[in-house]
């Protein structure tokens, strides 16, 4: 049985099918607006209303399923190569429209807030089933860019008994009694006696496993979910989301920011060839939204054109130490607009400045690199000292108007003795990492990878502005509903 | 840079390049044999070693890695089209052959406990490099079939507040402060002070969530990771495992055996064609580790045999009840050789029972479907009571040789009013599932899913025996290591 998305680009036929889907709208008892979910589009199924029993017409509400039968023909009036013209109608199942009333499946303009409270429905809405298909097509973009540049995807794993990255806060796993929880003699919770004999945790991120595979397999990637713990209430945040790690031996911080900005292309141009229709969407929805902002809210571009923007342009490049200077003569920072003034080198980059430079002075997006090693992981490759001493490592942050970081990634430290004596003064416990450090005996390489969250490349394709509204069923802090 | 898979595959050139990987092996200081996981095969470079330092030769050691300039030559003795006529070689980083002694890099058979211990290492030999570049094809091949049919991944939460559906015991996740958990009065945890405000647990399945992207976009599919905190010390059980479960509007369970059985066929033949070195690897590996093996626990097929029996044979459709009667009349019911004898209709399939059906009476993958609505779950759809009075669910498991339960899926009870009353009877509590439920009212289809455990398929494509052995990471009952 073919698909809606296949039927509206058939040619008329007088062979009969049969079609099944949700009812979007029944106007006049005449048209029927039919939905499968395979694309964003309907298909306008006709019936003459004469023939059918006023009891069957009744039940053709919006949001119950029927199945229609009929012949393909030319579309006159529905701005669609063709429709259905019907010869038979049933319903399959049925929706009271007093209880549709009550849901967003109601024909209405609703608030996001409203549809996140129902999101096991909103998906049946236009606006969210064109964000989850623009959604999934990115997802299979990842795939696909890798497999054809010859990578392996590490399902590198979620609980770890290590928490000694230092990239977030982590959620506890644990199987003990909550109640009665055991305790050793200094007080201290008796992990022991826990499912895997040791305090667990949500994984922040699988690049130091994925790191032992590079080393094995050459080219690997990550595509899985992450966490953090972190009380943050922002439109950019979530507690659960997944991230998109590749990591390549061989590979310098150059060769990393060329991958990175090729695979951003790549898996947008790909969404915006085989999701124009979705995407189309969301540029109106994204304009109709607007115009309810102040004019400095709105988007300089409409969605599209950001889009092929991106594409067109290269990324700037720019190091952190140029980023300081730009900064610190910067308007706002001289103005002291800015809540966090930049007053020397050494400081960390705030949302703030990141925008400023982003969507005020290149205008495109930007990537950072050598920042000072104080503020950055462990694991980041030490750069020799510049002329003035200072101390930077080759990490990269890749940032895109309004989204902010999208990328963060860097070179590794591949040398032994460098990587001991960092984790011993960034107090890195060597027992938790032993085998992190182990590796690197053995034909330690140059490599470099990256960590690209998901939802924000979502939240930048769909134009949709809180991350909540990108993913099916989002996880934030006081909310696990679902 | 061509990486070796690529240039094993090519033609003799005069054009020089420069090839990059670990060292394999090196003998009579003239052919180094190397590796980059880009494939299995090593690339032979043949060096002249009067024209090198010794120096530089006694850095050419096993898990070091150089890089190799040279021009593709036709090869003469290794067996591959081509060889790398060596004029320069630098050693990019060294390995000490006193430190690769004591690990699993070093060029002898280890065991596989061994193995698991050393899992960052473990990747860089051949055994485990061809299972992990096969796991990876199976999961391309995965998000391909599903794209190819029009299906769209959902990603369904890891992180759930509810603990209803039953599929297993779960792990808890929690920010409190395990040694001062906040008590209510009445002397249970309060969890209102948790991260999400009420109890929450890692997901068993994404099964529930799928449902209602089902009724949205019509053909939806999860592949993610998914959790039981089940003292399951077994060559066949993970606490973390990654799980793939389509869901599919309008299907019955006729199409959701036909969906399971082409959807498997299609990504074993997929791994056949796109890892024939690594499965031919594989094959001779079971063979020698069989030989120490008693006749009686042989495999009765080499691994190819046994992929493409499974590709040509239809999967043997046969009812619970039908299975009953076989298994009642069995020698081994008859001669109590069975550990649960079957008595009557209504018992529990044992996986010895699963294994009897499977290997020895129909010697084929068989698909067990209609099951006593008793012993499955909430959610499956209750057939019509047969002459007996006996109910049954529209349920079925797909069983393997060797490997037991692959699949486990079922139509799902799409009607509001019964599968409300199955909620009350089996104490599924509606006021964590009131969504699952309420979705019945509009326009609630039938639909059909299953779960596919992962390293299930994985363990069957590679002919591994233990499924730790197939997951870079395994997280088992005091295991979480790395």
């Amino acid at each position: 049985m073919k698909r809606i998305a296949a039927l509206l680009q058939s040619d008329p036929s007088l062979h009969e099918i049969t079609v099944r889907g949700w009812v979007r709208s029944f106007r006049n008892d005449r048209f029927i607006a039919l939905n499968d979910g395979s694309c964003l589009g309907n298909l306008q199924c006709v019936i003459e209303p004469e023939n059918f029993e006023r009891e069957l017409l009744d039940q053709i509400n919006i949001a119950a399923a029927v199945a229609v039968t009929g012949t393909l023909v030319e579309s006159e009036g529905s701005g669609q190569r063709v429709e259905l013209q019907a010869s038979k109608v049933k319903v399959l199942a049925p929706a009271d429209p007093e209880d549709v009333k009550k849901t967003v499946l109601s024909p209405k303009r609703h608030n996001l807030e409203t549809l996140r409270e129902q999101a096991h429905l909103r998906v049946r809405t236009n606006t969210f089933g064109a964000v989850m298909r623009v959604r999934a097509a990115l997802s299979f973009a990842v795939h696909r860019y890798f497999q054809e540049k010859g990578f392996y995807q590490a399902h590198t794993p979620i609980l770890t008994g290590s928490d000694a990255e230092g990239a977030g806060e982590m959620f506890r796993v644990s199987t003990l009694d909550p109640k009665n929880m055991p305790l050793n003699e200094d007080g201290s919770v008796d992990y022991k006696q826990d499912f895997f004999g040791k305090e667990s945790n949500l994984t922040v991120s699988g690049q130091l496993e994925a790191e032992t595979y590079a080393m094995g397999l050459g080219q690997v990637y990550t595509f899985g979910p992450t966490f953090r713990a972190e009380n943050s209430n922002t439109s950019r945040h979530l507690a659960e989301f997944w991230m998109i790690e590749p990591e390549v031996a061989f590979n310098d911080l150059q060769d990393n920011m060329d991958l990175a900005e090729d695979f951003i292309k790549d898996v947008i141009a790909y969404a915006m060839k085989n999701c124009a229709e979705d995407i189309e969407f969301l540029e109106n929805r994204l304009q109709q939204e607007e115009k309810s902002k102040p004019e400095a809210d709105r988007s300089p571009m409409p969605l599209k054109e950001k889009l092929e923007f991106v594409l067109k342009n290269h990324f700037k490049r720019v190091s952190y130490t140029e980023a300081i200077e730009i900064l610190k003569s910067s308007k706002p920072n001289k103005k002291k607009k800015f809540n966090y003034i930049i007053e020397e080198w050494g400081a960390d980059l705030q949302s703030e400045h990141e925008r400023f430079l982003v969507e005020k002075h290149f205008k495109c997006p930007v990537i950072l690199f050598d920042y000072p090693a104080k503020i950055k992981a462990f694991y980041m490759r030490l750069n020799e000292k510049d002329k003035e001493g200072r101390e930077t490592v080759r990490a990269m942050d890749i940032l895109f108007p309004g989204i902010g970081e999208i990328v963060g990634g860097s070179q590794r430290e591949e040398r032994y003795d460098v990587l001991k004596q960092k984790m011993e003064t960034m107090g890195i416990p060597e027992e938790e990492l032993w085998w992190y450090l182990e590796m690197r005996k053995f034909g330690s390489v140059t490599h470099s990878g990256f960590g690209l969250g998901f939802e924000r490349l979502v939240l930048f394709v769909t134009g949709m502005t809180n991350i909540r509204d990108v993913i099916p069923f989002p996880r934030t802090p006081g909310n696990a509903a679902f």
